[in-house]
């Protein structure tokens, strides 16, 4: 299991790209604000050292390479005030769908709105705590389940609401999917370091709280959903789970808030810290 | 594009994993009679090469090899008689979920059902064309659809009717993602060998005919679910379509006909070949 206490992975002065140990100042918890970081070599999932080189940090990156990403899992419906907002029953399972890697995006990128999502109302926001996973695994028991964790990490898990629940025959995955709808970071904290039950989480709008929760208020904790989601199933080193998001989205307000091009949404969850996205609408339009 | 007709990926009586451009005798169009192949050097999706080398072939594994496929995403209710048998609307859009990649499997492969998978009632298959993306891709338009396609093979979109349907709050996810429920092969078609719009395609239930069409039913073809599907989002290579299955599934049937222990099935595309795989219960309860 790891050596680093918070992997970020990283766009350095010196224009390459490393993964990192973050270094912060001293009574900082907010990885994003991290200047300098001890470079990492070695396979992240397998050997590796955390070394004495310190780099400094230009850009933070999507936590994991693109390719070291095989499945996003995420959980619906998994806070009671939220199951409430979106006028649903609260879940007996946890509720699963998948977004592609492809949706994946570092902590500071831009949210593209392509065209198609233009379409219609209701694009939106959901923090949530995301669950990376370290070594393959099946059949995990809720008490082995925290072992399988390699970290904890923040994400935003973009949402088109006509196209999820109007357009897509009762299947979210078209309006969760789109290019660079998952940001996430913005790094992530050794599952060593951290209790993922106990956390603050909120959503910031252009300044103002719109969403603010606390993971122990999940249904489904991340031991249970690890549990759940193994059964039968193997999940691999670098998979996610993004697990579920609490009330105060957008389609939860009277009247509805949707995001707007070139708002600035800020994702953020205690002893992480943040991800802040702006949202910029795309104008080319596709060739269909 | 491929130089290959038909890519198999096989263990050879060598011992060794190759892939290679399947030889088969006269007359005969199920890849998976294919007792020779030609190797294939190089990468499957740029340079590569089929050899005059040519190896015997012993087992035809998935055609990629897992960490090549990146996403797989399947389509419901793509055939209309089928989205009558299921009681479900004519889909106005193509309706989208996901598989995670460990599902895949080779072509003659166990289906694996785990304990949880023994939990309530609805084993049931789907034979599928599948549509396997051989470059990047995103927005593109019908007309150049085809374009971006390696080839065709046919997959079995293995199903659980009560976790799909009744316990996944609406979300297909957890019913259609077990480990081995989407075995697929048995090889490659290459795109320019092909019309995907018109292929028989059926399955066999020990030896019963249960599923006949052609995929001229579809009431979204390959190359309107390309151009729907790639709008805002990019295809990889290595990427597969599941295109959804005809009528006949045992959901869609009175009395139900469900996959048992030890049960045949077999899925067929013409002018690729089938898929054979036996329903394995599996014993082992989970640690949860």
């Amino acid at each position: 299991m790891p050596s680093f206490s918070r992997l970020i992975r990283f766009l350095a002065k010196d224009g390459r790209v490393y993964y990192g140990d973050a270094l912060l100042p001293r009574g900082v918890s907010d990885i994003a604000q991290a200047t300098q970081a001890r470079i990492v070599r070695g396979s992240i999932f397998g050997q590796h050292t955390v070394t004495d080189e310190i780099a400094d940090v230009r850009t933070l990156l999507s936590p994991l390479a693109p390719e070291d990403v095989r499945t996003v899992r995420c959980l619906g419906l998994n806070y009671a005030l939220h199951a409430k907002e979106s006028g649903m029953a609260l879940p007996k399972y946890p509720v699963l769908f998948f977004k592609p890697a492809t949706s994946l995006a570092g902590p500071h990128d831009a949210i593209p709105v392509a065209p198609v999502a233009q379409e219609g109302e209701g694009l939106d926001y959901e923090c949530e705590l995301v669950v990376v996973i370290g070594k393959a695994c099946k059949d995990v028991s809720e008490a082995d389940a925290l072992s399988v964790v390699l970290g904890y990490a923040v994400g935003n898990d973009v949402s088109h609401r006509e196209w999820q629940l109007k357009r897509g025959g009762g299947q979210w995955s078209v309006g969760k999917g789109f290019d660079g709808w998952a940001p996430w970071g913005p790094g992530i904290v050794a599952a060593s370091q951290l209790n993922p039950a106990n956390l603050g989480i909120r959503t910031t709008l252009n300044g103002r709280e719109v969403q603010a929760s606390n993971t122990s208020d999940m249904i489904f904790s991340v031991r249970q959903a690890i549990a759940f989601l193994s059964r039968g199933t193997t999940l691999q080193p670098g998979d996610l789970i993004f697990t579920g998001t609490p009330s105060g989205v957008g389609m939860g307000r009277t009247p509805n808030l949707w995001l707007k091009d070139g708002d600035v949404v800020e994702v953020a969850l205690e002893g992480v810290g943040s991800c802040v996205n702006k949202v910029v609408f795309e104008k080319e339009r596709p060739k269909l």
